[in-house]
């Protein structure tokens, strides 16, 4: 069969068939062609931000809830603008495709100089900065299209990353010159396969306790009825390490809490690091998942079912992929064990009311008890998210963060794009006030979007996380611009949306029952006291010396 | 003499020394100890901004007042969010220092997995990304920390362009280990200068017209008084190209004018392309400094006095530095030839009045008429930088543009850097809306930091220099969110600023006589239609074929 479309209705087919409807950008003249397509598809959907960084954010957010996302930038000044939100999709195994419009091939091939360049007359150079953080790169031209695109999305879905995907203006509407089939995911190496369910199935039969710790990855690669299938089957309990909370269901009767070394859930901790088999699905041990490095899994307890190679002790498994071992594992493990009496943690009950100040010890605990099922919360780093990472979330809710690459901002467009990509579930976004104003802007697309978000913004006078972590706590740098926030959403052409400024309880408590009731979009400036923090933000505070290795 | 200093003390010395005494910036976990040292810096101020970007921008635009600017991000997150605006004083010869704050090196050196990275145990990776948009780049040790520093500084200032200066955390405040001197920045060849000073002078003694076209980096290399002096003591006429605008006084008598090819002011073009001589002050034919690549300079008539080397016809004097040239020069040319009369373009009378509505040819002039002597102009990429570039500057004015790299958004954050370089000079920023969006939480510093800017945010409903230049103007990417700006300084705590809407002539008159009275801040929503155009854009609108080369 003659592939009769253009190399950019190829590439847009090709991202719906694989579940993006709709993409993030900023337009520029390099990319009109680009812009333009998108605007025509039948199936896809142009989402305007205020900024590339923004707008790479929410294609974030969207992939996280989707399962893959797309962001679309301007050559150079768009481009580069976003790659500091691709890096963060790169280090938190979220695949966004990075489509970046180029000038003409005559305006490169003649080495001219033109804007958004730096005047040198080269053109790949902001390609190379890119391949530092994505899995893959290409420039596409009408005969490598299609192998190009295809090879893309195949090391976007393997590796669950992002991918650089670049057409200079002149290419987009040239009809493809060459067919070609989607790349197949691998499966695994059989004898691999059996031999690490072998392994394991034996490592359960010999312990006389169990415990799995499923990765956030378990998520990105569609695999959490597979990974509870397996639970099931073991009876096995799971505890959940920062990053990783809430990628299976914390209603289920098997999860324990979140296990994050010593500062936090002593139970959970003892529980996990006294099993005799622990096992994890592609966990990261990396310093705000193992509290401060406090964290003591024993290497020859310990099984590593990652993405794509399983390792047991000393042994590794390789082409081994995650999906393939939970199946075969679900269909061969059997219940042995009774599942153990783990208290799951609590932030304890709502307490408090009238004109008292809002507390840490207040404010969580009604957070908490706000959330309802299926909600998308979406929390930026700081206090918040170290607060909220503690609440035990109802049945299908799902709290998603950027704790790897922790990049404060990241929430608000994120939210966006994760209230795009599902917009028949409540997104909750609850975010410091210190990040918020890195990206507040974008909250007046929720409103073009026609999204009723409920967003909590704490205003707790400055980065607090920060001022536990330095020094000198009070030091000028901790502070932040002083808003009126509850002025912020209409300014930025938000109408009708209920803005207030809670700094009692009683007020809190009025604006949680309105937030409740669901009627219109929520943007609620929360007043604590400075110092106002959760239990693991001075945890952390006297953890430094591990957390830092100072 | 034995250095005694640390090595943070130490590098902020030296950026004291060349001029930086505020530093922009936002503070993160591995940037502390540097943060710290900026704040006890007795001479350096801290200049806390909303997100990396913007910082970056700022410290843009303060290094365009200054000469030299700097920004201090953290690990990952923070300089790779800023690498856009980095990128961006690379391409228009703007010298900022990077500082950037590092992981430990005990935490490098055992491949931690810690936030702000990638998760894979890699810690020069930014750093690579980096080299492409810098002009040196460094990670300090007590060893290096002077000799790497001196380097540094001594790039920036030779090629005038941005360096990066990554300091781990535990390296900040370890005394240095070896001394240094600064880097000696090089004198011209004597025997090329001469031969160079020979030629020109030959040149000239045998035209019977020429023209000098001075570049921007005369006035970033503080040249303006050297370029001048050579330019009065020939009495040659000069002209400037877009991204020159202003770098010597549009009030000067031998001003005759932009020349932008053949698509603006036909009179300078005629007498800059007639002319015998042409001598370039180290301008680049870029599209938008040649009238979308309309401009045609003859090479045999062009003498190119670059930063540190000419080029006469077929010649070049390698190692000729523009400084040595132009003092040279102006101690041997003397006066053949009376100014030419070559009539200055203007925007027109101010014309209209009461309800009418704005249009370009009532607004232009009227911006042109509210300029005064000494104003510092910061003007967007998009129509508003258009139209404003062919009004005639009073004394001692100057206009800043992102011609060549051309981000959109880099004003208003720009804006806040030049109004902390030079506190006592009037600040006018004009941004259309859509360019504001990207960056319009910076506007919330300028009330923090006590400044009082006049802003012009033009509300066309859009981005219409795109309008102009795709395919279909009314395609919906060309549409912005619809904020209500006049709000907006308020919801980000300026307080008593002057925020009006404008819509009809008599408003903005109004608001033009308010503003002019110096008293307070002034925020001013200009309202247009949404094709209002000066005529720049409308022609770029006319030569897509040859801007694009398509």
């Amino acid at each position: 069969m003659t592939e009769t479309r253009t190399v950019i209705e190829y590439v847009l087919d090709r991202l719906h068939d694989i579940g993006v409807t709709d993409i993030f950008g900023v337009p520029g003249d390099f990319a009109f062609p680009i812009n333009d397509a998108i605007v025509a598809h039948p199936k896809i959907n142009w989402i305007g931000c205020c900024n590339e960084l923004n707008a790479a954010y929410a294609a974030d957010g969207y992939a996280r809830v989707r399962g893959v996302g797309a962001v679309n930038t301007t050559y150079g000044v768009g481009e580069l603008s976003a790659i500091s939100a691709i890096a963060g999709s790169y280090a938190e195994n979220v695949p966004v495709v990075h489509l970046t419009g180029m000038p003409n091939r005559a305006t490169q091939d003649g080495r001219a100089i033109v804007h958004h360049t730096l005047g040198n007359g080269e053109f790949e150079l902001f390609r190379t900065m890119a391949d530092t953080v994505v899995a893959a790169s290409a420039i596409l031209t009408p005969s490598n299209a299609v192998s190009e695109t295809e090879r893309l999305i195949g090391a976007a879905l393997y590796h669950r990353r992002p991918v650089y995907l670049a057409i200079p203006a002149d290419v987009v509407d040239q009809p493809v010159l060459a067919t070609g089939q989607p790349v197949t995911l691998p499966v695994s190496n059989p004898a691999s396969l059996s031999a690490a369910a072998d392994a394991i199935v034996a490592a359960l039969e010999g312990a006389s306790s169990g415990v799995v710790l499923p990765g956030l990855v378990v998520d990105r690669l569609g695999l959490r009825d597979a990974a509870r299938g397996f639970i099931e089957a073991a009876n096995l309990p799971f505890a959940t390490m920062f990053a990783d909370k809430s990628v299976l269901d914390e209603s289920h009767p098997n999860f324990i809490g979140m296990y994050d070394g010593r500062l936090m859930d002593e139970a959970a901790r003892e529980y996990v690091e006294g099993s005799d088999v622990v096992i994890s699905l592609g966990t990261l041990p990396s310093d705000f998942n193992t509290g401060a490095f406090t964290a003591k899994l024993d290497p020859a307890r310990t099984i590593d079912i990652e993405i794509h190679r399983t390792t047991i002790g000393a042994t590794v498994y390789p082409d081994v992929e995650m999906g393939d071992l939970l199946s075969e594992l679900a269909g061969r493990v059997y219940r042995t064990r009774a599942l153990p009496q783990v208290p799951l943690p609590a932030l304890g009950p709502v307490t408090g009311a009238g004109p008292d100040p809002i507390t840490a010890d207040t404010l969580y605990p009604r957070w908490a008890g706000f959330l309802r099922e299926d909600d998308l919360l979406v929390v930026d780093t700081g206090t918040s998210s170290m607060g909220l990472a503690f609440a035990t979330l109802p049945r299908g809710a799902r709290f998603h963060n950027q704790t790897l690459w922790g990049a404060i901002g990241w929430a608000t467009p994120a939210a966006l794009g994760a209230a795009v990509a599902a917009r028949k579930r409540r997104l909750v976004l609850v975010t410091g006030e210190g990040s918020h104003q890195l990206t507040a802007q974008e909250i007046g697309q929720f409103a073009r979007q026609g999204l009723a978000p409920v967003i909590f913004v704490l205003n707790n006078n400055g980065y607090l996380i920060e001022r536990l972590l330095c020094k000198d706590p009070d030091i000028a740098y901790n502070d932040v611009a002083q808003w009126n926030y509850s002025e912020l959403p209409h300014a930025l052409g938000c109408q009708d949306w209920y803005t207030p400024r809670v700094s009692t309880l009683a007020e809190l408590d009025e604006a949680l029952e309105v937030a409740g009731a669901g009627d219109r979009a929520c943007y609620i400036e929360v007043v604590t006291g400075t110092y106002e923090s959760p239990p693991l933000p001075k945890l952390l505070h006297d953890s430094v010396k591990t957390l830092y290795r100072s």
